[in-house]
C-alpha cells in the first residue's frame, strides 16, 4: 500500500485550493465507485459528476465549478492534469539499475549505453546501438543496425528489425512489431511476385505505441511516426504511411499504405483509412469510420463511406425510418394514382 | 494415430443409444466430409444435416431426432456436449511432468508450486507466485508480483505484466498481452502527457483468452474478466473494463475504457463499443456492431450504430431500395405538382 | 548505402529500353518524392505520374505509355515487376550462414536440416522438422511434431502449435500465432465447456503470414491455406477455414469458423466474414465490408451487409440524401391530401 500523504501536502503538490481538512491522511487513489475514506479520487469529466454526489472517498480532485460531493475537495484548473501529478505521487518511477543481463545475446558491434539495462533473452543484433536509461524488457529484438533513443522503454517481447530508428522516450508495449515486411506483391500473371520491402521506419520521440500493434517497413523511403504521437493497441500502419505529431490512435485502427495523417489528428477506435490518402491536420474521425478519400484539416468525419460528422449524424439517424417512408412512398403513389384516375 | 475404440464402448461412455454395431472399431474422429469408415463424425447444427446425407464416416454422433445417414450412429441427448466427450476419449490430457526448465529465469523471491511446470526462457519477475499444476511454455513472462492461479496454462510468448491476477484453470493463447498501459492522456496545450496507469488486471477461473489478445492494466482500480468468460483472438479491452461472467467475445472485437459487460453477454466479432457504456447481462450483439450507447439486459442489436436486431434488419434490408425510392419521389412530385397546376 | 550502378547495366537487368544517358551511376532505390540525382524511382501506377513530372530522381522505371518526366527513363512491360528487379539488385538477399545458436532449445528428437538456421532461444520441440535453408529467428516456437519447410523464414517470436505443417519458401512475420486453439465451446446450463481443438495447420507453399496474425487449429481436420495465398497483419483466420490459393488477404480481416475461401480472392482490410460461408474464386470484397452469406465466384462485393459493390456503390451515395427525402415526402402527404380534401 502507498504511503500516506496529508491533504495539505497534496493541494500543495498539485497548486489546489483544498475544502477540508488539511492534516487528513490519503493512502492513496482509486475510481470513484471503489475509493474508500482514506482514498482520494476525482472527476475530471461531466460523466462523473452523479457518480461522484455518492462516492465513499475521503476526498477528491474536482474542477473549480464542480460542488456537491460529501467530501474534501481539491479543486484545481485542470484537473484532469492533477490527476496525473496525483498518481505520480503515489507512484513515484523507481531508478531501473542499469545493466546487460547475462542471458541477454548482444552482438560484439552493437552499442549499449551504460546506463541502459538489457534483460534476459533480450537480443540485439550487429550494429544496433541503445541509448542512455533505456530499458529492453526479456525477449526484445533488437534487429541488425537499429536505434533505440535514451530513455525508451520497450515491454517483453517486442520485436524492432532491422533498420528501425526509435527516438528518445518512446514507450512500445508488448508484442507490438516494427519494422515488419510492408504488404506489396505484383502479379505476374500466375502468383504474387514480392515487392522487397527494404525502406526502414522512423519512430520520433516520445511516440508511445500500444500492445501488439504492427508498424510495417517501407518498401524503399521510411514509415514515419511524428513526435508525441499516441498508439493504442492491436493498430495497423502498413508501409510508407507518416502519422503526424501528437496524433492520437485508438486501437484496433488500420491504415493502409502511403497515406499521410497529419498532427495532432484523432482518429477513434476500428476505423480503416484506404491507401494513398491525406487526413488534414486536425482532423477527427469517429469509430468505425472508413475513409475512402482525402479528409481536409479540422473535419469531423464519421461512417462508412466516411462523411462530414453532423451530416452523418443525420443520415444515421434518419436510417431506421426508412422501413416505414417506403410504406409511406407506396400509399402516396396509390392514393395520388385514384386522384389522376378520377381526374381523367 | 489414436488408438481404436469399439462403437459399443463409446456409446457407454457418451450415454448414447447405439444403432449400428458394437464391435465396430473407430480409430478416430473427423470432420464430416473427411472421415473415413474407421472414423466417427457428428451432426451438431442443422446446417450439417444434408452434407451427412453422404458421409462417409462409420459413424455419427446426432440428435434424438436425426435420420437418414449411411452409417451408425450414437444418438445422444445433447450432440456437442457428446462429441466433447468423445474428442476427450480419442485425445486425453496428458500428465505434464513437473519442473522448471533450466533456462527459465526465476526471481529468487517467485514462489513456483512444486508441481508446476515452467518451460524454457519463461521469467518470473520478483514476488510472483505460480499456482499448483500451472503450465508456463517457453516464452511466457510473469511480471512482479502477478499471480498465475492452479491449473492455468499459459502458451508460447503470453506477457503478464506485473500486479495482475489470473484465477484457476485459466488458459492464455500465445502473444496475448494482459496488463498493458490503458491508452489514457491529458493534452496540456502542447503534449499529451501520459496519465499513470498504476491500477491491476483480474482474471477469475476459467476464463480462456485467444491468441494476441490485449488486455489492459486500469489507471486506478481494475480491469475484470469475471469467471468463465471466453474470448477470442485479437480481442482488446480497455483499462477498467469489466467483462461478466460466462460473456463470450469472438474475434476482434473491441471494447473501450470502463465499459461494463454484464452475464452471458455474446459480442460477435469486430465489435467495437464505446467507453462508458453498459451491456446488460444476456444481451447479443451481432459482428460488426458499433455500439454508442447502454444496451439493455437481454437486447439483441446490431448495425452501426446498433439497433434492435429486427429493427435494425429491416433497416439493412430496405437501405437497396433507396436509390429507386428517390426516383420513385421524385417522379411523385412531378405528377403531384401536375395535378395541382391543372387543378389551379 | 547500396553500390553504384550504370543505367546502361540496369537498363540490360530490368529487360528496359533505356532513355537517358547509360553511364550514369544510381546508388539507390527511393521514392519519387525523395529519389535525389543519384537515384532512381518508379511510376508504377495512375496516381503517381503527376507527381513524377517534379521529381528529383536521376532516373524512372516506368510504363511504355509514361510520358513527361525531367530525367533518364527506364522503359518496362511492367514496370512493377521490373522495380522487384530493381530492388534486388540493389538489395541482394544475402547468404545465411547455418547453424544452431548455443542458446536454442532443441529436442533429441527434432530433426533441423544442417543448412537450417535456428537463432537465440528459438525452442523445437519433440519430433519437429526443419527443412533445408529454412530460418527460424530468436523466440520461434515450433511445436511437438510440426514442420518447416526449405526455405522458410520465421521471423522472430512466431509461435508453431503442435502439428502444424508450414511448407516451403513460407514466410511468417512476427508474433504471428500458427496453431492456438480454435474459439468453440458448448454451453451445459452453466458454464461454457471448452470443445477439444485436436486438429491442425496446414500451410502450403510460397505463403506469406504478416505480424500478429493468428490462423487457429481445427477442431477435427485442418485449418488450410492454400500455396501462394498472401495474409497480411492482424488477420484472424478461424478454425477449419480454408483460404485458396494466391489468394490476398488484407490486414485486421477476420474469417469466422468453418468458412471457404476459393483461389484468387482478393479480401481488403478489416472484412468481416461469417462461419461456414463460402466465397467464390476471384471473388472481390472491399474493406470493413461483413459478409453474412455466400459470395459466388467473381463477384465484386462491398458493404454491411455485403452486397453487388455497383448496387452497393449506389445505395451508399443515396443515404446522405436520406434525411432530405423524409421532409419532401411528408410535404408530398401534406399537399396530397390538401388536393384530396379539395377533391372531396
Amino acid at each position: 500500500m502507498p504511503e500516506g500523504r496529508s491533504l495539505g501536502a497534496l493541494a500543495t503538490a498539485l497548486g489546489a485550493s483544498l475544502e477540508g481538512d488539511p492534516t487528513m491522511l490519503v493512502r492513496g487513489v482509486a475510481p470513484l465507485g471503489e475509493a474508500g475514506p482514506d482514498q482520494i479520487s476525482f472527476v475530471t469529466s461531466s460523466k462523473a459528476v452523479a457518480e461522484a454526489q455518492s462516492t465513499r472517498a475521503g476526498a477528491l480532485v474536482v474542477s473549480k465549478e464542480f460542488s456537491g460531493a460529501p467530501c474534501a475537495l481539491l479543486r484545481c484548473d485542470d484537473p484532469q492534469l492533477a490527476v496525473i501529478m496525483l498518481l505520480r505521487v503515489f507512484h513515484p518511477a523507481l531508478p531501473v539499475p542499469p545493466g546487460v543481463h547475462p542471458t541477454a545475446i548482444v552482438s560484439d558491434s552493437a552499442t549499449i549505453d551504460q546506463s541502459a539495462r538489457i534483460g534476459p533473452c533480450a537480443v540485439v543484433e550487429a550494429g544496433a546501438r541503445i541509448g542512455a536509461e533505456a530499458r529492453l524488457f526479456p525477449y526484445v529484438y533488437i534487429g541488425e543496425g537499429s536505434v533505440v533513443g535514451d530513455g525508451s522503454v520497450l515491454y517483453p517481447g517486442v520485436v524492432v528489425r532491422e533498420g528501425v530508428r526509435l527516438g528518445r522516450r518512446v514507450i512500445v508495449h508488448s508484442g507490438a512489431v516494427l519494422g515488419a515486411d510492408g504488404f506489396g506483391y505484383a502479379f505476374d500473371g500466375r502468383a504474387h511476385q514480392k515487392i522487397p520491402q527494404v525502406g526502414g521506419v522512423v519512430i520520433e520521440d516520445d511516440v508511445e505505441i500500444g500492445a501488439n500493434t504492427t508498424i510495417d517497413r517501407a518498401s524503399v523511403g521510411n514509415t514515419t511516426v511524428r513526435k508525441g504521437a499516441k498508439i493504442d493497441n492491436l493498430v495497423q500502419i502498413a508501409h510508407h504511411v507518416t502519422v503526424g505529431e501528437h496524433t492520437v490512435i485508438a486501437a484496433q485502427t488500420g491504415i493502409a499504405g502511403s497515406t499521410q495523417i497529419g498532427n495532432r489528428v484523432i482518429l477513434a477506435g476500428q476505423v480503416g483509412i484506404h491507401d494513398h490518402v491525406r487526413v488534414g491536420d486536425g482532423a477527427m474521425v469517429a469509430g468505425q469510420s472508413g475513409i475512402t478519400k482525402d479528409v481536409p484539416a479540422g473535419a469531423q468525419v464519421m461512417g462508412f463511406p466516411a462523411r462530414p460528422a453532423a451530416e452523418a449524424r443525420k443520415t444515421y439517424g434518419a436510417m431506421p425510418r426508412l422501413p416505414e417512408l417506403i410504406k409511406t412512398v407506396r400509399a402516396l403513389e396509390h392514393r395520388l394514382a385514384a386522384l389522376e384516375q378520377r381526374l381523367g
